[in-house]
């Protein structure tokens, strides 16, 4: 029996594709800048959300749509970028993807314009399909990602959150932009309404999911390959899945250990002790099979309604490949 | 003979439900955040954007596009006022319309992500009109508007610049704006292509006027209706028109008194008696002249096009309201 050949491989010449657009998209005249970018785009990491708006629309009209797909999925990408550029900006990050960011090369009003500036690509990109759904999807994304991300900075340091606001938050910073990427790959390949609304939910299943470990990363510091400090976000005072079980399931002086680092009145002894404290707490394979869940229902459903068995174990692949971080 | 009336009160309730967009779309749950939001929103100045956007439609199918005309208005004030929020950290600048910036007030990681919250609700707006053509516009005016930004930053400071690339530096960061609005108005309105090219052309011939009349403001020291401190682009080392008039008449030593104004190596009366200089030199005259021209011509070209006399005359209007800013 033919093995079913690996997902990445099986899309590297659309996913090059996609790639070169991204490329073209972000090119500047300014010497100053245009290395700097190059690099941003060059660092893309495995690229998964042009990749789930490509998988999206694999068992529907993708060849006769193609070039649409491919101008989507590059919007997709350079949407992301740009967030990124902003948010390591608003987070002071000096590192990201094992790369130095742009924020610790330049001031912060270079930083914003660039951020600005491959916004405006990536809704060129979005225009450039002449679907309004598809823009209309790519400006509501948007919108959920900055929400997200206010979220983030206004309530990601409560110790009194919700595991309900801590998923809001994330599918605003996260999920949406793998809701809207799977959305916009079943639209522009003409696919089923039920199917797009079922596509939307899985993106925005994997996405929270992926969001999930990557808060379990920032602990476990496994950071070689996110490319960033362990415990980043707790020293920058952001309230994370794992933290909120570890200070559910310890009472009072796991809770009074995280408000002292939350508030950066703790030494980096401190710091260190609590993330070992929540690591051995059974907090993080708690958090881990929440992601697990989320993304189980969501295949689940997509089975009933993806006719093509091959397109179904792609997404079913990616989703693996958005968990597996380390794979 | 009756007098045509005023534009502002002409179209004050048309305005009116414009802002009323605006707000709305600019609300955010946040407690922290809201009213500082709301002020922004309401320090709107004469919210000439949008205003040029209506009048470039009115005598085609106004009243048959006339909601679309207010999402799209409003759409290109929110993108304009997103573009300042991000502007004013970029720039530093503690004073806008009067009233303490946000930059002053929050710290730069929540100017950001406030900035792109009100891009992504000026583009979900664009996006509700549905027309493509119109969410073209959109995209590439703020890209236009990038690069203005960009070249501002990187190539405002160069005493070797000339006309123009200052011009094309105002075009992009003021002058497609304004460019955007007059097209989209006639785009909406199903205004005749030629009509349309012409209405874009006469909107970013005023853009640029106003953009050189605010240069001139920003010397001549006329600063209470700006609500920045005199001299700002000078301390901030952005050389603009009648600076390189003044150092176009006036030889070595004027370019050397700008020189060290620019990279910061004035005393504040060095400052002083540079701006003094600049404004006895007839360069500001000379600035201002090129701005009346600009519009003079393109306000011929409307004459031509537009069939009807009232609309032309508001647009004439407009034209006067723009370049008058003290008025």
């Amino acid at each position: 029996m033919l093995q079913h050949p690996d997902i990445l491989h099986l899309m590297q010449s659309d996913m090059e594709r996609v790639s070169n657009r991204v490329s073209a998209a972000a090119r500047v005249r300014y010497a100053d800048i245009s290395p700097m970018l190059d690099d941003i785009i060059a660092a893309g990491g495995k690229r998964l959300r042009p990749l789930l708006l490509l998988l999206s629309a694999r068992s529907f009209a993708y060849e006769q749509t193609y070039d649409t797909l491919i101008t989507a999925a590059a919007g997709v990408e350079l949407l992301h970028t740009a967030s990124l550029v902003h948010d390591d900006t608003v987070d002071r990050a000096a590192i990201r993807r094992g790369k130095p960011t742009l924020n610790s090369q330049l001031d912060t009003g270079s930083v914003i314009l660039i951020g600005d500036y491959l916004f405006a690509q990536s809704a060129m990109l979005a225009a450039d399909t002449g679907i309004p759904r598809v823009v209309s999807i790519f400006a509501s994304t948007l919108g959920d990602i900055c929400d997200g991300q206010l979220m983030e900075m206004l309530e990601g340091h409560d110790l009194n959150q919700t595991t309900d606001q801590y998923f809001a938050r994330i599918y605003g910073k996260t999920g949406s932009l793998f809701a809207g990427a799977a959305e916009m790959g079943g639209v522009i390949s003409l696919a089923p309404q039920e199917t797009i609304a079922t596509l939307r939910e899985f993106g925005g299943e994997v996405g929270t999911a992926f969001q999930v470990v990557d808060d379990v990363l920032d602990l476990t510091g496994e950071s070689a390959g996110l490319g960033k400090p362990a415990g980043h976000d707790l020293r920058q005072g952001t309230v994370t899945l794992p933290v909120l079980y570890y200070m559910d399931d310890h009472g009072r002086d796991a809770r009074e250990a995280v408000r002292q680092v939350i508030n950066g009145e703790a030494t980096e002894v401190q710091i260190t002790d609590l993330i070992e404290a929540i690591r051995a707490s059974g907090a993080v394979e708690r958090a881990l099979q929440d992601a697990e869940t989320r993304v189980a229902a969501a295949l689940d459903s997509l089975d009933r309604l993806i006719p093509d068995a091959d397109a179904c174990r792609d997404l079913r692949e990616f989703a693996r490949l958005a968990l597996n971080r380390n794979a």
